[in-house]
């Protein structure tokens, strides 16, 4: 089972919304549909978000009654419009969509080019678990028997198309035998910590522990957290990084209680165009996901409310960078890009 | 109107897990009533559990039907046993207790103890409401005009008898004309936050803002936060300050932002006793607070949670302590207790 895939036309994929009571798929038709979902969040995380977007121009591509390229392209081109506003932090979506158009480009006519884009969207998929994988076994080497990761939101198989960046180092190294636990955040307001990272460990049989977001000081302070892992949606060149609204807070703790903290992420999340976090754009997302908790109404009427999706963490409180190329500290980041 | 009450032979106190949908009372008729309200947290905040302690008592003592001296006392000890037991970590309760059984020893019959107990009672809400406002003055000299003051779960007036703590001194400080607005986090797991301190300063016409627990460091990094006021449950002779779980994690980030962290609590909740945060006993709640938000599951079944009630900031990362003789550095604190 797939986060998300392409099949018969559409773009199916797991409505992460409705997880951990129910998993139900969604099967989206066009780009529109597609683009709705990464909305609502019913697919979310950086790494897989690539993916949905080259699969949003191959649905695209797959239903066009072009008979030009030049015609495909523009339909492709509008497709990506709608999917790009979606959402402004995370990379890969960007990432995605230019594979997507450059493949189709890069054909000779409009039956080569429809093939084209399908083909890039399955090599984006594909290459997206190959690439979790390489981190899972390069991040491995960073955990130990006894140890303690705490990770925040999901970083899992569901941000990805399977097996996860930050979780996919716990599954490789508890896949190696050895012996640590997980304590998961429930990550406010959209609770993916809660819904899915549990979701997923309790799956492979990973001890799992869920704590609200405000214990981390409280675990630190007794030498209750050894390593913390995180993904990201966005590291800039300088290793400055962009991840779930509570990154930056975590940071700073375990830099104040000297656990280390990694970031685990494919190199497609380095944007080299970013020069520092300080220009990375924060999507402040609508009050009511903290104004209501599963359909419940949790604060007065008339309250106004702030709900940034994410923060940054400045490079000069990461460990290290796990990437599917090697890990390495921010400051040499760029020399995984040297060819 | 005011938190708790004593009225006809009863505590009347607010429900505040129906906050804010439904402002609706409680009647407790004997003391198991009241440790029930309190064990569920219906009524809960540190000062409040002084009079809430105390009326405990005062009900026994209205509707027992001892004959002798010694008879009311075994009674009321026993009373006292019931309510001791609910919470460990607010050291209120333990004072509001004592205070009443020692008025009631200190009588020379049965009748006058009965008596003494009730007037204890009512002068400890009489008192806290005094103190509160007392602390609200010393606090607001704190407070300037374009301040952003952050402050974490509900040091309000359904924190106390009336008027607050924390959120006394902002009242303070906005009555004098001082224009200042409040960033109040959620506080999970109960949301004292946005439901509590929301409804409370909104009822009073003061800007407040509501974000999630995690938001703090974000906040903090783009200097929208100039203080932090909050409440305690708890403070040991060193300075050291049990509060909410989160309070801790908010004072890391606040000693690296610079931003200045002052705990506003009665000399009461001062416990000359415990010489350091160390020895404080943290209460820890039951996973359901965690895994259920307004009786929604949001937990996969099986999954271990932790639920630390509380968590001690160190006395290094308080700026002062305001209390109702004075603000003092925490090293300072047992100059207020110097006769």
């Amino acid at each position: 089972m797939r986060t998300i895939e392409l099949w018969d036309k559409s773009v199916i994929l797991i409505d992460q919304t409705k997880l951990p009571q129910k998993l139900r798929f969604i099967r989206c038709e066009n780009a529109e549909e597609v683009a709705r979902a990464i909305e609502r969040m019913q697919v979310r995380g950086a790494p897989v978000l690539a993916a949905a977007a080259a699969m949003a121009l191959a649905v695209t591509a797959l239903r066009s009654r072009a008979r030009k390229k030049g015609q495909l392209l523009r339909e492709l081109r509008r497709a990506a419009e709608l999917v790009r506003r979606t959402r402004p932090t995370a990379v890969n979506l960007s990432v995605g969509l230019k594979r997507a158009l450059e493949a189709a480009q890069g054909a000779p006519d409009v039956e080569r080019a429809s093939e084209a884009v399908v083909k890039e969207a399955r090599r984006i998929a594909e290459e997206d678990v190959k690439v979790n994988k390489k981190m899972g076994e390069n991040g491995a080497k960073l955990l130990r028997n006894g140890d303690v990761v705490l990770t925040h939101c999901n970083a899992g198989a569901l941000a990805t198309v399977d097996y996860g960046t930050a979780l996919g180092v716990v599954r490789s190294a508890w896949r190696k035998g050895k012996r640590i636990k997980v304590i998961a955040t429930e990550t406010r307001p959209l609770l993916q910590g809660a819904r899915l990272t549990a979701w997923e460990l309790k799956r492979d049989g990973i001890p799992t522990t869920v704590v609200v977001d405000s214990a981390v000081g409280h675990l630190m302070a007794r030498g209750e957290v050894t390593k913390v892992l995180v993904g990201a949606d966005r590291i800039a060149a300088n290793g400055d990084a962009a991840n779930k609204i509570g990154t930056y807070t975590i940071a700073v703790l375990a830099k104040e209680h000297r656990v280390p903290f990694y970031v685990v992420a494919p190199t497609s999340s380095v944007d080299l165009d970013t020069p520092t976090g300080k220009t990375i754009s924060i999507e402040y997302r609508a009050p009511r996901e903290v104004e209501f908790i599963q359909g419940k109404r949790i604060l007065p009427k008339g309250v106004k409310v702030l709900n940034p999706a994410f923060d940054v963490t400045p490079a000069r409180l990461i460990t290290s960078i796990v990437t599917e190329r090697g890990v390495v500290k921010p400051d040499k980041l760029k020399s995984l890009f040297k060819s």
